[in-house]
């Protein structure tokens, strides 16, 4: 049986939403800045999918911008807004739950000149909004805050968050890529100034993503160049991408309760069995989290070894961040939650999406701990784990 | 009849690209930072495109970084050893051949402290190394220069500039995005460290470029976040399109002398037909140019009628760049030629392309001279029109 459960990693793309794709792979191959009829078809396709991403987040059609991914948001929100603002301020915050495209940019910001603080989360991922409050100098011109971890599930007080920079005149970015279109996004009752999203995360394709930009943000773009995207994101639009993101928008926001109603008792189900297995973490907040993600650390065994024995079997999950799946680190994030490195190396992160079955769920169920046994007989840690069997520390032994 | 002759705004996608492209929209959908057998198969579909597109420019296979466009690329090399080489020097130099991505990043990087010279080509829109060469102080750290201009089709002699940077030890940085899959590009021949090029330009998708970056030469990122791409360009590799871009590539590594001789041909015939009519001038350099282009100043009316006319009668062309469609300004490129601004106004580019036949350029030669004719007879400046044809001035009349 093959399992995909990876869908923070990247999700299968619709068929619906391939067919959407396919004219402007063939007739309509024009450059939406041409004008004349392959020009304006292609404009329109572009447009089209504007209208529908907005109306997905609660947006206007212009307050939304196509990139190329979540990560290529992510940096044109920070860089943008801190470029736009520097001269009111030099102080950035964002938190120790970021994904990397946040963090990685933070760090050249401070390169810059710019002072970052990195917020704490507290044991379950959860970013305390006093905390933000806290971090907060005559100097901070922007915050952001991800909407929900990949790695461990947890949704963030965005909401709250947003209040709090406001109050203060702070422009406030999240990153909402793990959630747009996997839980209501509503940037309006968000209160936010700018938002991150990716469509392969829902069903979309690879190659687009979109930074909401409230209007009256002033932002300075990443990528200079012609006139697209009213001259703040250059380069000829992949217009087979971005029609595909507004096909996938249109079937998230239609199919959304249900697809939340779907995965969330999926992984209910798979949160409950695997909790029975000995000296297995639950990660990340237990009820403020993405309803398809079911996040562990198994001790006394490393994430690697699990993909590759779970990939055996024909399930494919994550370990830490997809970002860091091949970079095999402990994962920085659950670090923050103060998670010790040997446990965090045993990370291991299941999430589920719409074409799951409950099929699916058992056949993990029976497989994941024989699995877990196996990599355990195996371990350098055997001994310690031994001593634990017989009630001994969690310590593992040198 | 229907022509396309805008193949530097966009080429149609070849079928066996398409095809290449499917599986990664279909089963293999990973994400190629996954362990798992999906995550693999999208990882070898990558690094195969880039074994390609390396190829294709006598690249080793670690010198190409996968971008979404000629635009980011572009954008990568210019800020990215700005940036990188900044402590070295302050000063840039570009030339008023290139495409608003290098025109408008290099207006950014002055905002951030670089002095910029802009060099002026000569009236065939030729760079005279000579000029590059007077440009350079002891602050110098970076040079780039267009290898082909898509408005007016001049191949800058890029080797010889290369040999004036190498000397001085400057960065030197080509966009090729008009000619990599159309002329002969070899990096090493050509002696540049960095080079831009775009898929959608040679029969690949749009959504996929690259930038070749010479082994040695430090840069830093646009676009931060995860370990794709060696840690250079972060976000989920749009997998399909990258697939497309290296059969594209391949495609024209095989199909090259064949496609530059039958778009010459086509070419030379439509140069030698429009020159016939009246007060019509040649732009660009008449031997070093692109094969596929041809490009004119059409006096005593505006691009836009021609372009809007020549639609209506299923002829696509371009005026000024891609980009400046739609802006509707006369050509900064066409100025810095020193073509003055009223006919300049009159830019027409018909570029041609694999799929274009004899048949379509005949049909064109008949109706553009009837276009010109009538839009003539409805243009503010006929009475101007007028003493022309009776022997008097140029200058349009007030």
């Amino acid at each position: 049986m093959e399992c995909y459960f990876d869908h923070v990693a990247t999700t299968p793309l619709r068929p619906e939403v391939l067919e959407a794709m396919m004219p402007y792979f063939k007739e309509e191959f024009g450059n939406p800045l041409s004008i004349y009829p392959l020009g304006v078809n292609a404009r329109e396709a572009v447009e089209k999918a504007r209208a529908e991403v907005a109306a997905l987040v609660n947006a206007k059609p212009q307050e939304i911008i196509f990139t190329s991914s979540g990560a290529e948001a992510n940096n044109f929100a920070l860089k943008g807004i801190a470029m736009a603002r520097q001269y009111e301020g030099k102080h950035v915050i964002v938190t120790r739950m970021e994904h990397h495209s946040i963090l990685n940019t933070a760090r050249f910001l401070e390169k810059l000149g710019f002072a970052v603080t990195y917020v704490a989360p507290d044991s379950h991922g959860y970013i305390e909004p006093a905390s933000i409050k806290k971090a907060i100098t005559d100097e901070t011109i922007l915050i952001s805050v991800i909407h929900a971890s990949p790695e461990v599930g947890t949704i963030e007080p965005i909401r709250e968050i947003a209040e709090v920079a406001r109050e203060r005149k702070i422009s406030f970015h999240t990153d909402a890529v793990a959630t747009v279109g996997n839980i209501p996004v509503d940037v309006k009752e968000m209160g936010v100034d700018l938002l991150s999203m990716s469509a392969h995360m829902f069903y979309g394709p690879k190659g687009a993503g979109a930074l909401y930009i409230r209007e009256g943000q002033r932002i300075i773009p990443l990528i200079f160049g012609g006139i697209q995207e009213s001259g703040r994101r250059a380069g000829t639009e992949n217009v087979p991408a971005i029609a595909g993101m507004g096909r996938a928008a249109e079937l998230a926001r239609a199919e959304l309760p249900e697809r939340m109603e779907h995965v969330r008792r999926l992984r209910d189900r798979l949160i409950e069995g695997i909790m029975k297995i000995e000296a297995v973490h639950f990660t990340g907040h237990p009820e403020r989290r993405l309803p398809g993600h079911a996040s562990f650390c198994v001790e006394y065994i490393e994430g690697e070894g699990m993909l590759l024995m779970l990939a055996s079997k024909g399930i494919y999950a994550a370990s830490g961040s997809a970002c860091t799946s091949k970079a095999l680190k402990a994962s920085p994030v659950l670090l923050s939650m103060g998670i010790p490195t040997h446990v965090a190396h045993g990370s291991i992160v299941f999430t589920l999406g719409a074409e799951n079955t409950e099929e699916q769920v058992g056949y993990t169920l029976e497989e994941f701990p024989r699995i877990i046994n196996r990599l355990r007989e195996l371990s350098p840690f055997a001994r310690g784990w031994e001593d634990v069997k017989e009630g001994g520390t969690c310590t593992p032994k040198k």
